[in-house]
């Protein structure tokens, strides 16, 4: 299977960018080991659960959007790596819990046993609810960022989290398929299983650095329907894939109802192109520095990897 | 058994003041149903789930407690009652993870089946998900509260929560038992367990009232030594209750060490007026009005139920 990026116009990268991109990578990996190094009032059992569904293998898609978007300046950046940890810490909690075996009882993530398998459910919720508190936490206590600023990103967060967000796509993905009976329905499980958090991401970022709505708006617009494309990317990769190559177990959605089951491969790749397409128009139109962007997506689509998924 | 409260002096309680705390009681009831209510974008099994598990019985100490210690004049309701919901709903949360067939495995829990036995395991922790990030979200949200008070209290509940909070007493009480050893060990774990939210329900209702700082410290002290003493009594009363006296399953503590398989019934008894009479001296250092605190209390404890622990 092949994943055409030929939506995105690449001739315009600057030079550097690319490196730019791993850095920030770098950077969030360095941090999130920062925000969950060893505390004596912590349970010793739970932090290594803790690190061990943090810190493994992923290419940390939220947090470097967020970042790029924010483009911080040189005194900004523990702001924006903060943020962007929240945000991969909420990812890592939806994903400790979507593995469990009341959900859809994964072995294998991130490369590695899935939380539950190495250290029990309980153990392994628990690790959920820790990471998901620590991320409004870290939130609440931005540095050098406006208390406003960083009530509204809690509240960004806390909406693509909840009910009308990741919770209601997994309600939906485990308890609701059945239901789902055209394009528009699914692409709406697919938006909140995994758009809801890419539009949140670069949200935050957009917020973060202070744009106008308007061009918050366009941000929006760019991260929900990359989000699609990355979703609908990764239901066809989880077709033609094998576990080792995307570091997951794969085929779990077998008997589920996705755009492929209902419409083919050729539907889904259309779908996913399209999206891209509009993706690449939104990102103009917010007139962020859209080069390191394309970049990210660009490294993301070529490897056909998902890990971090 | 009998759970005394002589350590409260509750000659000073003014007339109307038990009408005022089941009044705030009330207020909070009709409070959590409207932040419930039915919304279109919930997946309705879900919405359900959250309102079976929210809106069972209890006596809603931690709200009404936060609600007491606020004071909140009379345009200043709304806040007090939206941080107070905040706060039931993570409690919730809390329970609905306890009762889970990996944890407590709890059949029965607000006088009705427990919220994976009535909806499933699934849409059960996507509950709990639901209801700790709309918590952080309505703190976010409080309207008329000033944004530095609300990131104040958005960090006070996420540190309650966390791994140094709820989530660690939780997993020491799952998979830590064995290693506890002393009195203040498993005081420790019941400060974790029950303390820690008490303290975060009423520092709240300090800080959204402005208090000092010594004052804020005295608030803490006494719903400290309140939690301890009120899990000491759910401790006491799990060994003598019956499941339809409180509602919910009993003695699914009875492998478990508490102080009273430590040290019999007499010494956690002490132990609980020990705390009782430090709560006591605490409100007074606090110069809040005590005597609608004092009055929640004696009627918590008069009850001899804890259908809200």
């Amino acid at each position: 299977m092949t994943l055409s990026t030929a939506s995105f116009d690449l001739g315009n990268s600057k030079p550097g960018v690319a490196a730019n991109a791993a850095a920030v990578r770098n950077a969030v990996e360095q941090h999130l080991e920062r925000l969950v190094a060893t505390l004596p009032g912590v349970p010793p059992n739970l932090q290594r659960a803790v690190r061990h569904a943090l810190l493994g293998q992923s290419k940390r898609v939220r947090p470097v959007l967020l970042f790029l978007v924010a483009e911080p300046g040189p005194g900004e950046h523990r702001a924006a790596l903060d943020a962007g940890c929240a945000v991969e810490m909420v990812h890592t909690a939806s994903l400790i819990l979507d593995d469990l075996p009341c959900m859809d009882d994964a072995q294998l993530r991130r490369q590695q046993p899935a939380t539950h398998i190495a250290f029990g459910q309980s153990t392994a919720i628990l690790s959920a609810i820790a990471l998901l508190s620590r991320a409004f936490g870290i939130i609440a206590e931005l540095e050098d960022v406006p208390e406003a600023t960083r009530v509204r990103l809690t509240s960004i967060l806390s909406n693509a989290v909840g009910w009308e967000g990741l919770v209601a796509g997994q309600e939906l993905d485990v308890n609701g398929r059945e239901g789902l009976v055209g394009v528009s329905e699914i692409e709406e499980l697919n938006w909140l299983k995994t758009g809801i958090l890419f539009v949140a991401a670069a949200e935050m970022g957009a917020v973060l650095r202070g744009l106008e709505d308007e061009r918050i708006e366009a941000i929006r617009r760019f991260a929900r329907h990359f989000g699609v494309a990355f979703q609908t990317a990764d239901d066809l990769l989880d077709r033609s894939a094998s576990a080792a190559d995307i570091g997951k177990d794969v085929q779990k959605d077998g008997d589920k109802v996705t755009l492929i089951t209902l419409f083919g491969t050729s539907k889904a790749q259309l779908s996913y192109e399209e999206h891209l397409a509009k993706a690449e128009q939104a990102l103009v139109d917010s007139r962020v520095d859209a080069a390191p962007i394309r970049e990210l997506m660009q490294r993301l689509f070529e490897t056909r990897r998902a890990q971090e998924q």
